[in-house]
């Protein structure tokens, strides 16, 4: 699973950061969060394709966070697109990506889904869900949790062997979750396999103060990917826009847990971002403020 | 007269080049042809100042060429524009920057004024005017030449001194079109300045394959920005596709007696693009394909 951090600035490109997007590489599909103008070149200069692009999640309808949807759209025509593509957001997507997909002489070459999503919802997939809950910005908005279904324990190569099971298929056929036998002994796999792991949890906030249902959402997640227009300094101004400080972005991911916080949305006034990182780290030792096209790969906790 | 390549690549972005744009400084205001997504992005790393934009001039509504234009607005807003931004393209213009600047939330701080045109319009502006002309693409699509009123002539000294007028404020009068007197005699400015000059001539075509319209319209001017989307081995293609080949631009280049031709809208299929250069090196020698936020100096042919 790899994190890419397509776009970190706010409200208007500069020179430095362009406005938000986020990628979430999952095997051979890629999630996008947010689309901000200029994300699919973005997409060009990183390790993932934009026509990978299975679903595009639209935390609101401010500019910065969707107006990079109908140039994506077109080249993936151009680029003979076959496989649908999904749209998800706030109540009004389907609405938007219908004027957003008919402005200018376009002809899609694939279809379009699109469907609209309230607080609570959970989009089911292939190994994993996407499910959302209200943030609290200035207009209505939604944020993200992706989380993987729980994986197999891990096989216990010692196990197998006390139990006099012989090495090769028979090793393939238990971590499959079949029961096997030999030697006239049955051998089912809770007796070689440990317990479920976890599987991998990342949270996108869009834009937001801090919230109790951002807090939920990102309960235990390995990446939490949240809102830090300003430096603690500005935080009474940035909340007044529903933004946060990067101090209350940490502030929340200590409670809530989380492994890794990533600091987005940065307010083209910072060119020098030191102040940013130093307020969140004095709450919340494990924070990264990423720069445009900056990846991260997010392993499993427990290896 | 700066001309700035804001992007150059045709149909969809690459790392290389961005989608199509091309500003042109006049003073203290540019004007802006086409505005494909990432624009406002590129005039930030340029040297002319996105919010100093007056006039944007649309050539035809292909993504490419247009998606830039709600971010663009938007930023002008966010950043606190007051002064009005004047809209120009092909009919339907009206209509569809109405749908641009509802896209989201957005409230504007400043007035958008939209006008469609149609061919042999012109835009009466303070010093110069811009005028379209129907160029050959696959939808309808307008080329603007953008063309200085004539200067006045150069002054003589030589033939000041000859008539004995005293230097000092008499020969600014005489400069500024006034008739003066000294010592009992009269003294026109026809007596003391060379015959007016012409003012610059830029025309932009948008996308379009080689047509008498353009032509006509490129007479004489000092630049020719023209599509180029293939070398000349491709050209046939490029122009199933409503597209020239840098060849045919360069030879609608030598019959209008232009001074330079620049080649845009290089297709993103083109890393290197030595073959395009030289296709019309061949046949037109004063062209140039410039790399994005290259810019020219565009002089007065007469000094």
């Amino acid at each position: 699973m790899r994190a890419v951090f397509v776009g970190t600035g706010g409200s208007w490109p500069s020179p430095e950061r362009n406005v938000m997007a986020f990628a979430l590489g999952m095997g051979r599909e890629v999630l996008l969060f947010d689309c901000g103008e200029g994300t699919q070149r973005q997409l060009m200069r990183s390790s993932v394709s934009f026509m990978r692009i299975s679903k595009i999640f639209v935390s609101h309808f401010h500019g910065d966070h969707f107006l990079g949807i109908p140039g994506l759209i077109q080249s993936m025509a151009l680029n003979d697109r076959k496989e649908p593509l999904e749209i998800y957001g706030p109540a009004g997507t389907e609405e938007l990506v219908q004027t957003l997909t008919r402005l200018g002489y376009f002809t899609p070459t694939y279809e379009v889904r699109v469907k609209d999503m309230q607080s609570g919802d959970e989009v089911k997939c292939d190994g994993y869900s996407v499910r959302c809950m209200d943030a609290s910005h200035n207009v209505p908005t939604l944020a993200f949790a992706v989380e993987e279904e729980p994986r197999p324990g891990k096989f216990s190569l010692e196990k197998a062997k006390e139990l006099g099971i012989p090495a090769g298929p028979l090793y393939s056929k238990l971590q499959a979750g079949e029961t096997v036998t030999h030697a006239g002994k049955t051998f089912t796999p809770d007796m070689v396999m440990g317990p479920p792991r976890r599987g991998r949890k990342v949270v996108y906030t869009g834009d937001t103060k801090p919230c109790a249902e951002i807090e939920e959402l990102a309960a235990g997640a390995d990446l939490l990917v949240h809102d830090a227009t300003s430096a603690a300094d500005l935080e009474e101004k940035a909340n007044a826009y529903g933004h946060s400080s990067s101090r209350q972005a940490a502030e929340l991911a200590a409670k809530a847990k989380v492994r890794t916080l990533a600091l987005v949305h940065i307010s083209p006034r910072y060119e020098e971002t030191g102040q940013l990182l130093k307020d969140a780290k004095d709450v919340f030792p494990n924070v990264i403020l990423p720069k445009d096209l900056d990846e991260l790969e997010i392993r499993l906790a427990d290896g």
